[in-house]
């Protein structure tokens, strides 16, 4: 395409509310603009790399003898109701009614609707397995839309669910999507890695997802140095430590004032005592009704994942201030596991702790020097926290954990019967039973994977796509547009690249070289070629790799030749 | 693909709710399954013609030079005030609200928003003109969603918006457009008609329709004989007859008793006088809060478009029975224009009527032996009524209307500056002054153009698709799959018409041949291609086109490279 006659509003300044590169970028080199938080129009630049991601996705899939459909995005509340999520999603879901006064939703996933299809259409063990997905524009009523398509509310998906006889054949399909996902992201030229992960919403039985490893990710992820195993904070299994338990304690307990100190901070600088003597007791409410207490480690985090895991509550929420109150009779932050009157949950890093500090369930006053054992012995242990750097791999003897940061992208989940038992998908085996399917979904943010590509792939100037997610492949730059050998030289590389079947940008602006250079590195075309003066006098043209320093000189006579060979060599398929 | 790992749902009934023949069709063949009035799931074969329409539309619109962007679904309130059409658009916008209260709308065209990053993005007359378009998932919640894909509520359309520095440059993309929707749908192998229509809701001055003819079509469109002049019988404009004025009538019009005859066909019998005798007397209520009576000769048939654009009005709604009995002092069917009282329009055709018969405003009554000029003449004349087969040409001497049925898949705009003003986008012209943008927008849709296709190409069996919309190019169908020279052939074929680019359905099911050539008929693949055992003992393979009575013997030998000439060699590009 030509640069003068593409709408590719670049900006020199970072839009002010944009907190992460791939926002910033994105906006700047005018592929995306938004209209309403959360919700872009995506310019022909940003479009065309989603529809480089589409492809990809669309040509995996195929290959993975899935089949194509594509669903309504407005979807009657029925079907919702069906499987309960009509109540349980949440404000998440933008809801609606028809001129009829009937209830819809803008679909956020698909489950029922496809559990729908197969209920309707599928009778006979002999019609499975089957795998349909589509490619979607979804809609997210997110809390705090941010991050520009990392966290929008509209956003393009492609959705999975593949339908089988038995658990058996739905786990080796599962492991089927997970070899295609990894196809799926190398062939975006993207580095990710498989974790385990938390089934949240959606629910089911095992779930993993694929990070795209980039140091502003929003996801904590941990892996071992050693083997395999690698996954989400949230829900990385850690190895117990040995009981670290200090010397007797001589005495008793005793209360002491902390006046006006509530966090671990505040008491240990008041009370001169390090962050791992303390025991944090968080209180929770749950989906049943219940309010929990939470003990964690003064230097530990909570995993809330984990705790809901542990209770199998639908959701557990953090105790208001009002509720801590009546339960601890003291104001937040002063509550403690002695005495306390509730059900009390601990990871395994409090267990046999002695000599340690704990909130006294009275306002303005701690414990210290008290003895799980001898203190708190009534609670349950378990691993209730989240994983960091440097802990114990559970799967492998030795292997520690590293830390990384990562974008989700991807996810697939192991379902079982959630929504064919809720929808009544069932099927008739070879004896004639009626039997529920099974189950399995797979989603890939196609928007989000764009986004991503851009915090793994950029620098000071802009972005470096990855060649696969280039909304070109090649940006031919004449340093004069005016000059009639530039131009022409120009021109015949583009028609002759194009016809090769290269994806090539012409900035044929007529424009100063430094705006043209600045442009371009902006909007991170991967290979550039520079048709200037100096360089035609040799019959050449200048090569260079965005993201590389230096040029390197092409003789014009074989340079379409060696760019599309270069373009077809690095475009995996 | 192979049909024993693909859904496709067949169905040997026609659905109970199908009044269209591609409904019925598009059903029976497992193509599309709604899921609420007017959704639909697209399944496989479905999807695959709506992407086979994309494609080629995309293809069009990429050498015509506009640019493919993508717009939300989800457009917020704010842009459609603007504009004004948030309080003019009525109950087809699916409005919602976020969770924050904000009003949003499931656009179902997207005029401002993309207005909007026209006169964010666009300073200069340098950068005009541009066109812009996407290929999207649009609302409209109709009154009655019906007819399948024809009419539904959720719906694929491509819409482009044009935006120049004068009129002038509008007009020559205008017709730039027509030419380019031209080439669209005679690449999908439809037989099209440009017509002129109304510019309905979206506003603006000039406006074509392009109609897929078909007997089952909505729409009733007209067309010259003798010129190139077309048009929806709404619009299309009447060479107005000489006033045909009767010998003068001896005496005054007199009174007489009809009672309970209210239309044309009950009083008409009772009088014994033919309908082109009768002045049909029709109360209107106009957006301005104006009552008007509209006068047509009996046998004519009012046109609501041309009667609102005569009167300049916004919408135009036939009276109810209160308001005819409130301004007549009759209930309905005896108005008359003598001595109504009311504003009177008439058409040319009720111009100098004398001997006629009318309403007398009041019950039970009308008047005989009217003449016009006498009676009633204080009228103005216009050209009111639907045009039909018969009628004159007003674009040539001597033409005459022919009548057609057509379906309505895509039109085009001129739209002058009415959103540009309304949300003040402008661009600084050569001499720096401020100056309006000029746009016209472009529709086409997308899954209506699938089902048109059906309407237009189909017979008691099944669908016959024009080749560059079907599904499939080929379907190969083995007599017998548990036969081994036939499996084994019908392998082979299959395989190597796929590496030489032809898209193949190999029927591999079980089953028996009466079943699969009646889904083969019913799906409606163009080509098919039959490996039987007889055929084979010639080295043979029986082809056949969807459609034709008799197949011929193709040997195998050749056959493949015979079938992939023959699908290039007719799909146009």
């Amino acid at each position: 395409m030509r640069y003068s006659r593409t709408l590719i509003p670049t900006l020199k300044q970072d839009p002010s509310d944009a907190e992460v590169v791939s926002h910033k970028l994105m906006v700047r080199a005018g592929m995306i603009r938004q209209i309403a938080r959360g919700i872009y129009d995506f310019l022909p630049l940003g479009l065309r790399v989603v529809r480089k991601v589409e492809d990809i996705v669309r040509a995996e899939m195929n290959r993975a003898g899935a089949q194509e459909i594509l669903m309504p995005a407005i979807c009657p509340a029925e079907l919702w109701q069906e499987s309960g999520r009509w109540e349980q999603y949440g404000k998440e879901l933008l809801r609606m009614k028809d001129r009829y006064e009937r209830d819809f939703c803008f679909g956020p996933t698909h489950e029922e609707v496809v559990t729908d299809i197969v209920r309707r259409e599928i009778r006979s063990y002999r019609e499975l397995p089957i795998n349909l997905y589509q490619i979607q524009v979804k809609f997210r009523d997110e809390l705090r839309p941010r991050f520009g398509l990392m966290r929008g509310r509209e956003f393009i998906m492609k959705d999975a669910y593949s339908f089988h006889a038995d658990a058996e054949d739905c786990r080796r399909e599962y492991e089927h999507m997970a070899d295609t996902y990894r196809r799926i992201f190398q062939r975006c030229g993207l580095t990710t890695r498989q974790v385990e992960s938390d089934t949240g919403a959606i629910g089911g039985r095992r779930a993993h997802e694929f990070q795209v490893l980039a140091d502003s990710g929003e996801d904590a992820i941990v892996s071992c140095t050693r083997c395999e195993y690698a996954a989400n904070v949230e829900k990385a299994e850690i190895r117990p430590a040995a009981a670290a338990r200090a010397a007797a304690v001589a005495g008793p307990f005793k209360k002491v004032r902390t006046p006006e100190k509530r966090t671990i901070e505040e008491v240990g600088a008041f009370l001169a005592e390090p962050p791992e003597r303390f025991v944090k007791t968080l209180l929770y409410v749950t989906s049943t009704g219940d309010t929990v207490a939470a003990l964690v480690r003064g230097d530990h985090e909570l995993s809330e994942t984990k705790l809901r895991s542990l209770l199998g509550a639908e959701w557990v929420v953090m105790a208001d201030a009002a509720t801590v109150e009546r339960t601890t009779g003291a104001a937040v932050g002063f509550a403690g596991p002695v005495g306390l009157g509730l059900r009390c949950v601990a990871d395994h890093g409090v267990r046999g702790m002695s000599g340690a500090v704990t909130g006294a369930n009275e306002t303005d006053h701690h414990l210290v020097d008290v003895d799980q054992q001898r203190d708190f012995p009534d609670v349950e242990f378990a691993d209730l926290r989240l994983a960091r750097a440097g802990d114990g791999c559970p799967r492998c003897d030795g292997g520690v954990f590293g830390g990384h940061r990562g974008i989700e992208v991807g996810n697939i989940f192991y379902l079982g019967t959630k929504y064919s038992a809720a929808l009544k998908a069932t099927y008739l085996d070879a004896t004639g039973q009626e039997r529920l399917i099974e189950m399995g979904c797979y989603g890939i943010g196609v928007t989000r994977t764009a986004a991503a590509a851009v915090e793994q792939h950029h620098d000071d100037q802009g972005i470096i796509w990855p060649l696969p997610l280039a909304p070109f492949h090649v940006q031919v730059v004449p340093v004069s547009w005016t000059d009639p050998r530039m131009r022409q030289t120009a021109e015949d590389l583009y028609g002759k690249l194009h016809a090769a079947g290269v994806e090539v940008l012409l900035d044929d602006r007529e424009e100063r070289p430094g705006i043209k250079f600045k442009d371009a590195d902006l909007i991170g075309v991967p290979l550039r070629v520079t048709v200037g003066a100096k360089s035609l006098e040799r019959d050449c043209v200048e090569f260079k790799r965005r993201g590389e320093k230096s040029a390197q000189d092409l003789p014009l006579v074989d340079a379409v030749d060696r760019i599309a060979g270069l373009v077809r060599s690095e475009l995996p398929t």
